[in-house]
């Protein structure tokens, strides 16, 4: 088993997954009423945002709606970023701030405001809450990297 | 981009996902109000069920304790194998059925009745519903191949 990586270095590592061209991540919504849904999704990050591009109908779209939150996996099940999101705000594509599609489209390689059907599709906008890396058992201590959307910082932790 | 495969490959190659050693899976559940819970866990494969060992106290545990609901993803973001799943019934590791408790064992390495705290972990058992495969845009059509918990066959299909 490997060492345990040190809070900057997981940080480190983990805002480079975040940024890799063609990034995507497991996303986990539920309904109102209890159901999970999970869909893999390309992502984009900056300024401290993910951004996700989803069809209007589709039923990420509708759980974030309901409820805001959204569970993001990153990278892969031996190498995990598990992050909780609040959704701030859901644009059509047209009306998406330049910023947040720009990134979007540079990093996943697919431009949707470029596709006839962007009418059917949401660019969605989440703020990371919580923020957990991990790799193997010894990295379960000290896997929480932010807690109310705040990175904690490098001091000793048991969580 | 890759050739579609036919629906007897793709069952095939998601068979051999399900069976592989030290499969592991992104497990997706829901509480009774909304919110969306979803972590990495080892997975068995043995006769059509999926085995999944948990704490007792954890909120995937919990959850399908009281939906008996999960979105199960095997592979990766570009390999999909996503599975809605129930569960059947969570057991003891002490009063586990052997042959689900053997099957796990052998297939993730770790044998949860030889741990001191075996006490604190649940077997659940839980049935594939529906099982989706695609790799690429092209697989998108022809990617159901279980709905209501049966194998769809290789008969033509849109969805």
């Amino acid at each position: 088993m490997a060492e345990p990586r040190t809070y900057e270095k997981r940080k480190a590592d983990t805002i480079a997954q975040l940024e890799a061209a063609e990034a995507d991540a497991w996303v986990a919504t539920a309904s109102t009423d209890g159901v999970a849904h999970m869909v893999p999704l390309s992502i984009g990050w900056t300024e401290g945002r993910i951004v996700l591009v989803t069809e209007s109908r589709s039923i990420t779209a509708r759980n974030l709606g309901a409820s805001h939150r959204a569970r993001v996996a990153v990278g892969s099940t031996r190498d995990v970023v598990m992050i909780v999101a609040e959704m701030l705000a859901a644009y059509s594509i047209a009306d998406a701030p330049p910023q947040l599609l720009r990134s979007f489209a540079v990093q996943s390689g697919w431009n949707p405001s470029t596709t006839s059907a962007a009418d059917g599709y949401r660019l969605l906008e989440l703020r990371p809450v919580q923020i957990q890396a991990w790799r193997e058992g010894n990295e379960i201590a000290g896997r929480t990297l932010m807690t109310h959307g705040e990175w904690v910082g490098s001091q000793p932790q048991n969580s």
